[in-house]
């Protein structure tokens, strides 16, 4: 415990000056990262091999084993990863606005490195060099605690990567800690952590918002709805909900309740639910669609529910007011699309819904930082401050005030014959080095 | 408890239509308000008188009775006020990025409010109109809670100022609870509140980020900084560190500790306790100083303590690295100076204190919202996340991104023969309506 403390203090203290490090400082380790990825592959492969072997033997299941694993090919992945982040623009100490406050005396807006990141992660070994990457590379430090079942995965590919970089940026600003123990420090420690990411299931993410009081970035829970609007186009209307659904059914961004208008329910429900059948897909309805379609009735609980499985929830709604009130009511907050062709409706739709995400015509499965075009992704966050939706690297920036002035003191601005401020905008940008 | 958690339910339902309120009916809205507050000055001041008669009965301190005093002119200022609010841009359903995903898809980043704001404050009424205006204008709801001593003046004014906007805007989005009770039903309440403000002493602030899932904007102690360096010049220095610590003591942004290069102590040092101590500031000096300049020993506490008083803890230190080191470990990451005419060591301090506002040879009494050009100030924050430094307006912003496609799946963006992504940055701007 003492330990771990001490480490972390240690790293945030060094990862202050993570800030002055040039862009080619940073690349450069990066690049020293990728290429002793490439050259320990029997490392990686020994040692997760190693965690296999343990995870077999307690029987983990299949899902857990296949997210577990790492192979060559997902070590090529994980070095292309580290290149395409050499290849983003370094965030730190850009000039975000400038403003003359008065003759002499300019205020920056400046982006920085939030500071201290904490990760918190099941079972993947390859959210070490991702996101030791993007926290190099915006100048921030990182403590990582993975699970158990890859504790041998993660501090091969964590020692190899602090060992590539020693030298080139200080190494203590990233800690791998291991064990349960640790994990509660952590939780504690908000004096010298600044943000905690973490990626697992959803109760393992609601247990660390639950005892902390370091911001969390996340989300719990991904209950997405598609309402077809009444005026929706039956062929956009049919494919888009089936993608949501059954494109890749495991994950937080597909869709789990199908909302339909009253005056399109006749004709929209026997097609969809033919598509939804022909993909194994299972049915709950409201009354009202079970009685066009027939099939399960839905529990009230279904409408809380995500199932992250070849299942959806049906329900007719009597407009686009109530399903937007059904959405805020029962989502959560992550991704939900309307089908229709009348801008009138979709702009309603897209103010009204409470959601990081809201889509028009388009799959829910499109919420994702690499098709949102952000590069390497951070996470996807429900949460109403700082970063929502789809986070990349700017989801661990923050700025500061730099004020350059010559003298200048506040009485002068105070009190009778005060000199009054000019607050105009200027365009120029402040070098940080 | 039920009845306020009822009433905060129905706020923050109610609160997502205020999305799409436009611009002239918040502005109407607005004006609505300040004309009720000019109306209603006897109502308000009498008001006030009763908080007053009851708060001297109980033996408040003269800053706390000063605080609560309305007077006329206070009431103009707080009409004033909301006219500016009038006068701000409306922050709601700015497009703050665009980019074709592919083509016919259109990824969209709009600026909207977060949701439902709680406000917990103590002694001063005007933070009623102030905050109530500032949630209107960028789509709000809010839920206030005063301090006893004020329950009359906070009263009658949010009810002149909810009677002003109804058939405006839906008044059930603002809130006033009162009760000690009703502040713990508020802190628990994470499932509708967004974003908690509170504005009151350090203990005050502490106590609610100690015992609350929701995130809070602000800060709990101002522990500001004035390093004098090597190569300062020294009139520049006596008057912003005379600025720092006497322009006004007892605010967040004045100065506690000045710490002073030794190349330049016995120089400055002599200069620079003059002036405090024509000016009554008590002076507690470490080993070194006191060497130089006599006086008081500063204790190990003094190092870490917000005095907001006259009296300054006065340090020599060896070196710019130093003086980092000293500032980032003792102060509160709020405010701190260095008086330098070396550009390279300014920027060294600028990169490597933590702290919201980094200021060069300007006084720390700058750190306002009014100096910064905000305009109105939500709040001064020492978060590392969302907003950092004194917040105006945008601070009570997030975004959504809305997506507009055309039938669009991600099934043909995956596997074999797969679509590419464009990701290309556009310039078009989404209306919202």
């Amino acid at each position: 415990m003492t330990d771990v403390k001490s480490s972390i203090k240690t790293a945030k203290s060094k990862s202050r000056t993570l800030t002055s490090l040039d862009t080619d400082a940073k690349n450069r380790a990066l690049e020293s990262m990728a290429q002793a990825l490439e050259a320990n592959k029997e490392k990686i492969l020994r040692a997760n091999a190693e965690d296999l072997r343990i995870a077999e033997e307690e029987g983990l299941s299949n899902v857990m084993l296949k997210r577990l694993k790492v192979t060559e090919d997902k070590i090529d992945v994980m070095v292309a990863g580290i290149r395409d982040v050499i290849s983003l623009k370094d965030p730190v100490g850009e000039t975000m606005s400038a403003m003359d406050l008065d003759d002499g005396l300019t205020l920056y807006q400046i982006s920085c490195p939030i500071g201290m990141i904490g990760v918190i992660f099941e079972s993947r070994p390859d959210v070490v060099p991702q996101i030791m990457s993007l926290c190099l590379k915006s100048g921030n430090g990182v403590v990582f605690k993975g699970g158990k079942e890859a504790t041998n995965s993660n501090r091969a590919l964590f020692d190899i990567l602090t060992e590539a970089v020693d030298g080139l940026v200080p190494k203590e600003v990233f800690v791998m800690i291991e064990t349960r123990e640790d994990v509660n420090a952590l939780l504690d420690l908000d004096e010298y952590i600044d943000l905690l990411i973490p990626r697992g299931s959803n109760e393992f993410v609601k247990f660390i918002q639950s005892n902390t009081r370091i911001p969390v970035l996340g989300h719990a829970a991904g209950i997405c709805h598609v309402y077809v609007d009444s005026e929706a186009d039956m062929d956009k209307a049919f494919k888009t909900a089936l993608d949501s659904k059954v494109q890749y059914p495991a994950v937080c961004n597909a869709a789990e309740t199908l909302l339909v208008h009253k005056d399109v329910a006749e004709r929209f429900l026997p097609i969809i639910a033919k598509g939804y059948i022909d993909n194994d897909v299972e049915i709950r309805c409201d009354p009202e669609s079970m009685r066009i379609i027939g099939g399960k009735e839905a529990s009230d609980e279904d409408w809380d529910t995500e199932y992250n499985d070849y299942i959806i929830s049906v329900k007719v709604v009597d407009s686009l007011a109530d399903a937007v009130d059904f959405i805020n009511s029962h989502g959560s907050h992550h991704t939900d699309m309307i089908v229709t062709e009348n801008r009138k409706a979709a702009m309603v739709f897209a103010n009204a819904v409470d959601s990081a995400d809201v889509f028009i015509n388009a799959s829910t499965r499109f919420a994702d930082g690499f098709r949102f075009g952000k590069g390497a992704e951070v996470g996807i966050s429900t949460n109403k401050i700082h970063s929502r939706g789809p986070v990349g690297m700017e989801g661990l920036m923050i700025y500061k005030y730099v004020l350059i002035g010559d003298g200048h003191v506040v009485k002068d601005y105070v009190g009778k014959d005060a000199k009054q401020f000019k607050h105009t905008n200027v365009d120029s940008k402040l070098e940080m080095f």
